[in-house]
C-alpha cells in the first residue's frame, strides 16, 4: 500500500504509522484535520514529500467534513484548518507548500461542491504526482550509481517518506530495476531512529542489502573504504544550505574530508527560494526524546538536553542535488534553477 | 565511594555497576576472578585506566583465592586468571597493563604469603597511582582551559572511567577547581550511550553544567560556535593513532574542519610504544546492542548490523595529549616521548 493514501469508501486520510514501526504495521484512518495535525507532531507520518501530501490530503478533508453552506464559509474553514495544519513542524517546507497548493486551488471553485472536488481531486493529483517524482528522481539518481556501489543514507528517505518509492532509496530502488547491485548502509538516526526503525524495515521489505550503524560510526566506515556514495534527502533547500535531519551536517563534513559523493534528493517542492539559512528556523523538540527510549530511560531525568531536529549543510559540501527535473550540479545558480524550471512548467 | 577498589574486610574486589546507571546505584563484589572477567565483556566495569586497575585487582583476588600450596604453583593460578581476565577485550592496552604488571611484581615473591601480599599490594598501589595520575591529567589538562569554556566529550572518561577524578573529566573538574567556571557537552555514544547514562549522572552528582545531545549533533553545535574545546579519554595509543570508543574519529574529523582543539587525555599506560594502528585489534560487539535498548525494539531483529566498539584517530587530527607527565603537542614522536618517560622514571 501507499504510505499515505485518500480512503473514496470512508472519505478519509489513512496513512501507516511509522512510530509503531518496525514492531507493528498499524495503518491510522483520520476524519479529522486536528487528529492530522497531532499524527505529524507526533511524526506518525514524517518525510519531506510524505508532508507535502499530507498537508493537501489534510485540506481536502476539511473540505469534505466542512458544513459550510457557501463558498465563503468553506474557504473559511480550510483557512482554519491550513492553520491547525501549519502549525506542527515548522521546518520542513513541503507542509507549507503541500497545505497551500491544496487550497490555493480549493479557492478557485465557485460552489460548495465544487471547491470539495477540486480540493479533494488537487491532493489525489498531489499523490500521484509524488510516486511520479520520486520515479523520476529515481532514474536520473540511478545514473550516478555503479554497479556493486555501497550506499550510505541517514534517517528516512525512502517510500515511507513519501507516497511511495523513496527519494534517496528511491534511487537505491531505480539502480537496483536497472539490474545493478547496490547494498545501504543506514544510520540509525538519533534520537528517534528512524534509520534503524524505517529505513531498514522498508529495505528489508523489498530484499534490499541492508546494514545498521550508529550515527557515530560515519566516520570509521567512510575512512576504511566502505562507503561509495552518500544519499540524503532533504527538508527545505534553500540558496546557501540543505536543511535535512539532524548529523547531515557531520554526515556531509566527514564525506567531503574522504572525497567521497554526497547526493541530495528531493522533489522540486522542496526549494525555497526566497530563503537563506539564517531565515529558517530549526524545530526543537522535546528533550525527554533523548532521555527515554519507549519505556527505558537512558539518561537521568533531570538533566538539560539539546534537541533540534535538522541542521544545516552548506552548498559547498553537497556534490549534487537530485531533483524529478535532473540533477543539479554546483555552483547551483538559484536564479538559473528557477528559471529554467518555471520555463519547463512553461 | 571509588569506582573500583578492594574490600579489606571481605578480600573481595568491590566496583560500582555502570551498566544500571542512572536509574540504579549498585556496587557489586567479586570473590572469583572469572566472575571479574564477565564484568568486564558486560561493561559493568569500563573505561582504559579503570579497567587497568581492575587487571590488578583481578591478579591480586585470584592471589588471595588460591589454594596453592608451593609458590610455583601459585604462579601457574596467576597466570591462568591472566588468561581469563586478558580474554574478555581485545582493544584496550590498560588492561593488559594492569594484569602484567601485578603479575609481574607477583613473581619477584619467594613464598605463597609473600606473593599474596605482594601481588595485593601492588593492585592497591595501582589504584592510588591512577587516583594520582588523573589529579596530575587534570592539573596539566586545566591550564589549557579558560573561564567560560564549554567542553564537548564523547562517551566517558570521568571518575566512572577510572578510580577517581577522571581523565577528560578530571580536567574539567581541575579546572572548575581553579576557579574556571566550565560547562561540558556529553554525546550520548551510542550504541551503549556511556554518555547519556554515565558522563552525564556523575556530573550531575557535582553539580557541573552538563547539556546532552546526540552523536549526530556534533557538527551543529561545532559549527554553531557553542563548543570551545573537544576532550576524549582513549583505549589506546599508538605511533600513527589514538583508539578510542567509536565516534570519536567523526569528532576528530569536525572538530579539525572548524579549527576547535581536540585533545586526547590519557594516562601513560595507554601509550602501546611497539604498535601502529594497522596491528590493532578492534573489538566488533553483538550487533544486538544495535536492535535493542533493554527491552525496547528499535531494528528489524533480522537486520544486518555492524557494531565496532572503538575508531582510530590520526595523530593529524589531534591538537595535544595529556598525560600525567604533561602536555604533549604534535609531532608527537614515540621515540623522544619514550625516552623522556624512562629517564623520568630513571
Amino acid at each position: 500500500m501507499r504510505t499515505i493514501d485518500w480512503d473514496d469508501e470512508d472519505n478519509s486520510v489513512v496513512l501507516i504509522d511509522q512510530t509503531k514501526l518496525p514492531k507493528e504495521f498499524t495503518v491510522l484512518e483520520f476524519k479529522d484535520v486536528s487528529a492530522i495535525a497531532e499524527a505529524i507532531k507526533d511524526l506518525k507520518v514524517r518525510g519531506a514529500p510524505a508532508l507535502g501530501v499530507v498537508g493537501g490530503l489534510g485540506i481536502a478533508l476539511a473540505a469534505q467534513t466542512s458544513n459550510a453552506k457557501g463558498p465563503k464559509d468553506l474557504i473559511e474553514d480550510l483557512e482554519r484548518a491550513a492553520k491547525i495544519l501549519r502549525d506542527t513542524r515548522p521546518t520542513a517546507v513541503n507542509l507549507f507548500w503541500g497545505i497551500d497548493r491544496a487550497l490555493n486551488k480549493a479557492k478557485t471553485g465557485r460552489s460548495v461542491t465544487q471547491i470539495k472536488k477540486i480540493a479533494l481531486d488537487e491532493a489525489k493529483k498531489m499523490a500521484d504526482e509524488d510516486v511520479q517524482k520520486c520515479r523520476d528522481i529515481g532514474k536520473h539518481g540511478a545514473a550516478l550509481l555503479k554497479d556493486g556501489d555501497v550506499v550510505l543514507t541517514h534517517c528516512n528517505a525512502g517510500k515511507m517518506a513519501c507516497v511511495d518509492w523513496g527519494t534517496a532509496l528511491g534511487i537505491v530502488r531505480s539502480a537496483i530495476k536497472d539490474s545493478k547491485r547496490i547494498k545501504v548502509i543506514a544510520c540509525e538516526t538519533r534520537p528517534l531512529n528512524q534509520g534503524s526503525r524505517i529505513t531498514t524495515w522498508e529495505l528489508l521489505q523489498d530484499r534490499i542489502p541492508v546494514t545498521l550503524i550508529t550515527d557515530s560510526m560515519i566516520g570509521h566506515v567512510i575512512k576504511t573504504g566502505e562507503v561509495d556514495n552518500v544519499i540524503v534527502g532533504a527538508d527545505r533547500i534553500v540558496e546557501d544550505a540543505i536543511f535535512n535531519k539532524i548529523g547531515t551536517y557531520t554526515l556531509s563534513v566527514v564525506a567531503k574530508k574522504h572525497g567521497v559523493p554526497f547526493y541530495v534528493a528531493a522533489p522540486s517542492s522542496t526549494f525555497d527560494f526566497d530563503k537563506r539559512a539564517s531565515d529558517i528556523e530549526i524545530e526543537e523538540r522535546d528533550p525527554s526524546e533523548l532521555k527515554y527510549f519507549g519505556k527505558e530511560q537512558i539518561a537521568p531525568p533531570e538533566v538539560k538536553a539539546y534537541n533540534p531536529a535538522f541542521d544545516a549543510t552548506p552548498m559547498e559540501n553537497v556534490s549534487a542535488i537530485i531533483t524529478e527535473y535532473g540533477v543539479l550540479y554546483p555552483p547551483f545558480e538559484f536564479e538559473e534553477i528557477l528559471e529554467s524550471w518555471q520555463r519547463r512548467k512553461g
